[in-house]
């Protein structure tokens, strides 16, 4: 029998629900704006519409699970979302129990970057792997560690937040993985060596106003050759390549892929992030059959990791 | 009925043979120096016959399997040793396999490092979790990290190498965590302090001989509350702490267990380790219910670890 999961994703900006078959088909898909702001109160009884209207009717193959990505940080084995940057005022709110209330379905939660490996594993860059660590780098950088084809979430449940690694940066300055080579950083860099007396143009494209400099005009500066906007992607880079050693030498896994606004810069970044890695692996076995790839999905990516992770707790229990 | 198993300690040093109840207490114990100079055409007949020693007759409830522990690096699934810098000349000695076709017991291959944290978590200061990682800081910085009550050595094999996390240093210079937090970075730091003109008892100890200075002469001086000595190894337990505060966010454990030469420090290192990770975490919630702590099992980790991992892959099979 054809097995469907209705996956939702619950995003800063957008909320979208979809149904989906066991081959990660999206059958129909509806969408809302969030509008965080107008407060949990407001915005879940909106998301539960959509949910009902996205339902089938009785006659189709029916629906086993539901599962849901939200921002994070989340406690997934509770369903609750804690209280994540991008759903401001959002404190504690069991997302999970009142979907699973309202539609008697089991309903399991995720953070959108946990089940975004999930889906490139299912059905995207790393299919085929059992062993996965997916990166997103945009404005934060995200994470999600598959371990023997199931999403890990650490004895606590809070595992896989790769963006928080604590390391020092160029100056020695305690830091994270994050702060240094996000979108932001590749902003806040560039400035900085601006204001020092670098030449570029970066200045000349935000006519000036340093402050509007964000991590888009750097990577358009480097695309057009410009040394300095390509320095600072250097930088990210190899700081996400050394943060890749360090997960090659602790999970030892078979693939990396890499997605988020950042990552379109393709080999600009990758380039960087490869050279890194292999420089600094106590020994070539682990990199040399652990290719590091682009994401392969676009914006379906959380839908499909939320049925993923909906089909994955179903064939658990 | 009584389950038994026989654990091997391969060591660069010393060998040792035991048998373990299911209890891991040692029913018996067998040693011999390793002389691993005599390379593995010589020494391998010697471990066999005292295995052979340690195997108890017929009448007394059989051994289920031997479990060996050897320097790493190792492939554990092929029962193979690489080529240990603790084996010096050793390259690709199936020792699992010599060991399993001589006594036709499934024989089963782990690091040290790895092992140890199985021990910790089986009889040691980790009991009752499920979800650890250990730490052994000496010569070197080694570690094995257990998921789910198990092993973890990811999808090649080769997972667990916590010294070999990639870091830049306070110089902006790339090395790793053993480069700059085991025992020899402990001199190494001191010495380069010395040398730009720090005061300091370990100059005197050394009679001014600094290339004779040791992980050891930091440690003592430490204890003796000489300033240079206290300030290096608070730097490497902040260095420390910082590697922890990443594994934390990567995989959020129940309890961290650090054992080794250098751990013997006690609060010298353990204080600086704690708060650098409480420091640095993004919610207490991964470090609250997270204890570090220090080894409980002595000279017999590696034996105990040993049988530990082939309790566990019997029981797996």
């Amino acid at each position: 029998m054809v097995k469907r999961i209705l996956g939702v994703d619950l995003g800063g900006t957008r909320m979208r629900v979809a149904v989906l078959d066991d081959e990660y088909r999206l059958l129909n898909r509806f969408e809302d704006l969030t509008r965080a702001y107008e407060g949990p109160a407001v915005v879940i009884p909106r998301l539960l519409d959509l949910i009902e209207t996205a339902l089938p009717d009785g006659a189709e193959p029916p629906i086993m699970a539901i599962g849901v990505s939200s921002p994070g940080p989340i406690e997934p084995r509770k369903g609750i979302i804690l209280s994540p940057p991008n759903l401001p005022g959002w404190v504690q709110v069991p997302l999970g129990r009142l979907i699973q209330e309202r539609f008697s379905l089991p309903t399991y939660l995720g953070n959108d970057a946990n089940v975004a490996a999930l889906a490139e594993v299912y059905n995207g860059a790393a299919r085929g792997h059992q062993d996965a660590i997916y990166i997103t780098i945009s404005t934060g950088i995200g994470g999600g560690i598959v371990i023997g084809g199931r999403l890990f979430v650490g004895g606590g449940g809070l595992a896989g937040e790769i963006g928080h690694m604590v390391i020092l940066n160029e100056l020695g300055e305690v830091s994270t993985l994050e702060r240094e080579a996000a979108g932001p950083a590749l902003a806040r860099y560039a400035v900085r060596r601006i204001r020092e007396g670098a030449e570029s143009l970066i200045a000349e494209m935000v006519d000036g106003n340093l402050d509007a400099v964000s991590g888009r005009t750097v990577g358009t500066a480097a695309q057009d050759g410009d040394p300095l906007a390509l320095e600072t992607v250097l930088r990210a880079g190899r700081l996400v390549g050394y943060a890749i050693a360090s997960m090659m030498h602790l999970f030892n896994p078979t693939i990396f892929v890499i997605g988020g606004g950042v990552s379109t810069l393709g080999d600009l970044l990758f380039d960087p992030i490869r050279e890194a890695a292999r420089a600094h692996v106590l020994d070539p076995a682990y990199i040399d059959n652990t290719p590091i790839v682009p994401a392969a999905l676009g914006d379906d990516v959380a839908i499909i990791g939320a049925a993923a992770l909906a089909f994955q707790q179903l064939s658990r229990s």
